[in-house]
C-alpha cells in the first residue's frame, strides 16, 4: 500500500435527474455506511462535502453521538469508522486539506455510473497500478444523479463505471462506494477472491 | 452465467451483540439498497425474511409505492429493482419457493463477517467455479450481528469473510452484500477490474 487513499462524498456540485446542477441533502446513512467501508479499506479520511452550514451541524451531531458517552460505549467500532469523517464546504477545501497533510496535491479520481463526456476513463486494475507510483489519491463520489460535468472534467482520472450483468446500473452511492473501494483496495484477485 | 442466483436477507434467526438469537426489524434502506445491488448483478429474486407479519405489510407498502403511480413514474428503475423483492416468513419458506421455481433445492451459501465455528469456508473464486456446475444458489445475508450458528451450520457453503486491509471488519450488511455480489457476479477479474 504505497499511496494514501482519501475519499469524498459530494453533495454539491452534483446533477439531478434532468442533468441540472443541484445541492443534495446529507443523509445519516451515507455518512455511516461509507465511513465503515472507508475504514475497512484503509482510507485515511472520508470527507462529506456540502456548502450548507446547517448540514455541517448535522454531521457534527452524528459524529459526537458516536464519539462520546453511550454511543461510543455501546459500539466502539462505529466510532472508529466515524473518526475518519470530516465535513468540508467544497471540493477545493478538501484538496487544500489533503495538500496540507501530504505536502502535495492528491490525484483526483472521479467516479460515474455511466460513461461521461470525457476522452477516456481508467480501469480498476490500471488505477491500482497508479497507486504504486503516485503519492495520494482522492476518490470522488457523487450523490443525486452523479458528479457534475465540471468535476468530472477537472479530475485527473475518471474511473470505469461499475457494470453489472445486463446494463442495469442504479446502485446506491453507498453500494457503489463499497464495491469501488473493494476493487481498489481489496485483497489481490485470483482463485480465492 | 450457468446457474441462477438468489439472495435472502434474514431478520431471524440472527445474533445480537452478545451472540443471542434475536429477530431484528426490517429497514427500508436494506430493502432498497440490496434490491438495487441484486438487480445489478442479475439475482433472480431477493427475499426479505422475517417472521413478523406487520413487517410484511411494511415491505408491501414499500413495494407498492414504487410499483404504482407517482413513485413508478418518477423512478421506473427503482421499481425494476424492487420487483425482484419477495417477503417470506422463514428461510424454509424461501427454499421451498426456489425449489418450486427451479425444480430442485438451491445450494445454500452462508456469509459472515468473521470466521465461524465450522470446518471450512469457500473462497469467492472457488464459489464462482461452483456456479458452473450446480443449478441454483441462495446467498444468505444476516442482519444484526450475523446469521445464527444453526443457519451457518446447515448451509452447504460458508463464504470467506470480506476482509479489509487491517482486520477492521464492520461493513454494513448493505455494503457487504454489494461487495459479495460484485465478487461473485462482477465482470471477470484481471487488469481492467
Amino acid at each position: 500500500m504505497a499511496s494514501t487513499l482519501y475519499c469524498a462524498l459530494l453533495h454539491y456540485p452534483v446533477r439531478d435527474r434532468a442533468g441540472e446542477t443541484v445541492t443534495t441533502a446529507v443523509t445519516t446513512l451515507d455518512v455511516h455506511d461509507i465511513a465503515r467501508s472507508a475504514r475497512t479499506y484503509g482510507v485515511a479520511r472520508y470527507y462529506v462535502v456540502t456548502p450548507i452550514e446547517a448540514q455541517h451541524k448535522l454531521i457534527e451531531r452524528i459524529l459526537s453521538h458516536w464519539s462520546e458517552g453511550a454511543g461510543r460505549r455501546r459500539m466502539p467500532e462505529r466510532n472508529e469508522a466515524l473518526s475518519i469523517v470530516e465535513a468540508r464546504e467544497s471540493l477545493q477545501a478538501v484538496v487544500a486539506d489533503i495538500e496540507e497533510r501530504e505536502g502535495r496535491r492528491p490525484s483526483l479520481v472521479a467516479t460515474a455510473a455511466a460513461p461521461r463526456p470525457r476522452a477516456s476513463s481508467i480501469g480498476f486494475g490500471a488505477l491500482r497500478q497508479r497507486f504504486e507510483v503516485e503519492g495520494s489519491f482522492l476518490i470522488l463520489f457523487g450523490t443525486g444523479h452523479g458528479l457534475s460535468d465540471e468535476v468530472v472534467a477537472k479530475a485527473d482520472y475518471l474511473l470505469h463505471p461499475v457494470e453489472g450483468v445486463d446494463g442495469y446500473n442504479h446502485l446506491s452511492v453507498r453500494s457503489a462506494a463499497a464495491i469501488i473501494l473493494d476493487r481498489l483496495r481489496g485483497r489481490p484477485t485470483g482463485a480465492e477472491r
